[in-house]
């Protein structure tokens, strides 16, 4: 048996997983990748870079016998049967202490499920989101590990290496216990639909209404990307507008059909954001218009029912501008506290213990939805590790409150003119139904107690009543 | 043993269980009910009308033994495991071709299960869903039944019988195969909860908007009760303005707590759209505006960083209160639509069959969402059963394009003024985004390709694309 002299084995070695991997030798480690695919494990040793340990084996035993105990195995395969078949085909390899890392999409209770399994033979299994693309995976992405506490410390100078650097901390952390990394990531994902919800309801506000060129729109967003809303969604955005289509003289962003694809980790946000209860409307609304915009053909046909009117938003250019800005760094950091909710209760309600400061210090560089926001954040949440919403944060509540005019404007504009502005709504609604101190709900319970019987509280005694309605 | 005279039985005798039996006993059917409870067995003879005949039984043996074959045997008791415990409890005793009847509020894979498990035992399993609250049990529900087209000729002339009637017609149909009844009812519920959302959202307008006292809010809302917005649950709305609270000097809405509860259902409706991919805005937005309500301590604390504004609507009262019809009148066909939609794809999708001429129909009495709306929407599927959205009908199209202006005014005024209208703004976001032909979903797949590879669709050419973008 030769030396076990790797750090790190991964499996799988699509794009995501052979960056990962290269991404943690070029840190100094001494890696091994397994893949079926014979080209796959040629590539990751070509594309090593020169003087670091890469290596490249089609058989999960050799793999194994090569790693240092503990060993860290990851994988980096499709959710769902391929981890469990992966699981498997480990089992009668591993030995007790080893630790089985899930790095992919897996929904949470796959993992719950997979993390009780193993901890029953002795293997130590970390559900890890990883967020930051392929391109990410390479320089420095966003990691979320969750999992067993115990294994955290032998994976961490790995993670910590290959991680994004963010004032020189690491966008890593152990982030709760169970399937914690794949809640946090779950959620992650809920925020990025939302925000990319949000900024295209933007676009069609600032092209449909206001009838701005691509040119027009990247110096817009190039703009916004050098202020308080600078982020990496910002910045794609503004790149967006610039590329050119190499099979026609346009733009490539006017030759892209208006249907939205989708893997699944928005709907599973907002499924399971209503299992426990926690209100995310602006992610929601994010999921709902990706399945509205799959609808072409219908569309198409009530458009002719309804025709819609084209006039042109008639506020001056650079005032309108600013207006949306303020509703999309609005609406923004409504998505945010929305999936921070959430995540909050979860910690809670699913017993992750979810350690807050510490997914918005992650969430600061190298992932999708970094943004400057997240310092803001961040100190919301060291000043109260416990905060239920950021929305009761005062330094937020001031941003808030210096944007709410622009917000109303926007979504007044997009009202009268028929653009719509779905999530940007949602976003206002919430906000004001949050900090509505009585809402019209009497009524609501009054109605469910009439037909159903299924009683009300009262304002001015405990208990729960029933009242025969209507017996006058 | 005992002749087998008696033409259906019920386990479970709370109030549903023994009024949907004394219903059925007054239209000449001899009825025996089962419950473990002593008091309720007697309850269910003593409460009997004169002349028929009712029978308790304290033994599920007495029951079986004294039913015709095949049996037909109803069971409302609570979702989950008690509709288990009951099959299990029922199979020893029961015969091939004896019918089991699921008439509470079950998830429909549930359902899916049991029939499935039955089948194979030669019982037949159908789930019903059954609306009307406690009152429509005793004097005509509406009733949804799905399963074995086999089985239900033998159960359809009870379930006629008991059921509401509209123009001498019953509101019940086979509405489709496997858990297709419950599957309906669970739609039903969900736009049930839109309704009620987008109700309480005018009241507050009306009442912290507009200022209108609870005697001016009942003759609202009975007046619209006379008119297109004729329905139940405008009814008792009007009604409960008027109830007077036994304990305070004032109305009996006006001490209720603004903190809503929910059984499941509408959830459960708002993840199964999600999964089908089906939007339902409007329904989520009601899902989630109750778990908003819910949380009562943390908006106290919120209005307290975020004052409102007080100001009332300074619209003229006649006109705003016009206005809010309108916007009701459009936002409650919008939610119709949105559930109607979703059984449409669900009947197809799931392979449930479900006949949409006879929902619609069976919705008409006796349920909770009756309303003069549900003949303008039989009328649009029986001249095309295979409409996917109801806003493609020319009829349908006509009545919101008469209201839209209404819903505009108010939404823009409900902005101006910070009141809430979260399921209102949904609905005209629904309508603005399904009649756009073109959205800016292109660059949301722009992005999506842009820092995940994910590919898009052009509109020029078939295929999928992937670009490398920002390379220049």
């Amino acid at each position: 048996m030769s030396a076990q002299q790797f750090d790190f084995g991964m499996i799988g070695l699509g794009v995501m997983g052979r960056n990962f991997l290269l991404n943690m030798a070029d840190h100094g480690f001494k890696v091994i990748g397994f893949d079926k695919d014979n080209q796959k494990t040629s590539a990751l040793e070509s594309d090593a870079t020169a003087g670091t340990t890469v290596k490249g084996v089609g058989s999960l035993q050799d793999m194994i016998s090569l790693l240092a105990v503990p060993r860290k195995i990851m994988m980096l395969v499709p959710a769902g049967k391929p981890v469990d078949d992966v699981i498997e085909s480990l089992l009668p390899l591993v030995q007790k202490g080893d630790i089985i890392i899930d790095g992919g999409n897996s929904h949470y209770t796959d993992t719950l499920r997979r993390v009780t399994y193993l901890q029953q033979k002795g293997i130590h299994f970390m559900g890890i989101g990883v967020s930051g693309g392929e391109q990410g995976a390479r320089t420095g992405p966003s990691i979320m590990p969750g999992g067993d506490p115990e294994a955290y410390p032998h994976v961490r100078p790995m993670l910590e290496a290959v991680a994004a650097k963010v004032d020189s901390v690491p966008c890593v952390a152990h982030l709760g216990k169970g399937a914690a990394g794949h809640y946090v990531k779950m959620v992650h994902n809920g925020i990025e639909y939302a925000i990319m919800q949000l900024i295209s309801e933007c676009y069609d506000l600032l092209h449909r209404g206001l009838g701005l060129s691509n040119d027009e729109l990247h110096t817009v967003f190039d703009t916004w990307n050098k202020g308080d809303l600078r982020s990496f969604l910002i910045e794609i955005t503004a790149d967006i507008f610039l590329q050119p289509d190499d099979k026609t003289p346009n733009r490539l962003v006017d030759m892209i059909l208006d249907k939205a694809g989708a893997k699944g980790t928005g709907k599973w946000t907002s499924q399971d954001a209503m299992d426990l209860g926690v209100p995310i409307p602006t992610i929601d609304m994010a999921v709902t218009m990706r399945n509205l915009s799959a609808l072409k053909s219908e569309r198409v046909q009530a458009s002719a029912l309804y025709p819609e009117t084209s006039s042109l938003i008639g506020v001056p250019k650079q005032q309108f501008i600013q207006q949306v800005h303020d509703a999309l760094l609005f609406a923004t950091i409504i998505s945010y506290a929305q999936g921070l909710a959430q995540l909050h209760k979860a910690g809670t309600d699913l017993d992750m213990q979810i350690p807050m400061p510490k997914v918005v210090s992650v969430w600061r560089g190298g992932c999708i939805i970094r943004s400057a926001l997240l310092p803001v954040f961040g100190n919301a949440f060291e000043a109260n590790p416990e905060l239920s919403n950021l929305l009761l944060d005062t330094q937020v509540a001031k941003i808030l409150q210096n944007n709410s005019a622009g917000l109303r404007a926007v979504a007044a504009m997009a009202i009268q003119h028929s653009i719509p502005a779905a999530a940007l709504l949602s976003a206002l609604s919430y906000f004001d139904t949050y900090r509505s101190k009585q809402l019209p709900i009497n009524l609501l319970q009054a109605q469910r107690d009439y037909f159903g019987a299924h009683t009300y509280q009262r304002i001015d005694q405990e208990g729960t009543f029933h009242t025969a309605w209507g017996k006058k």
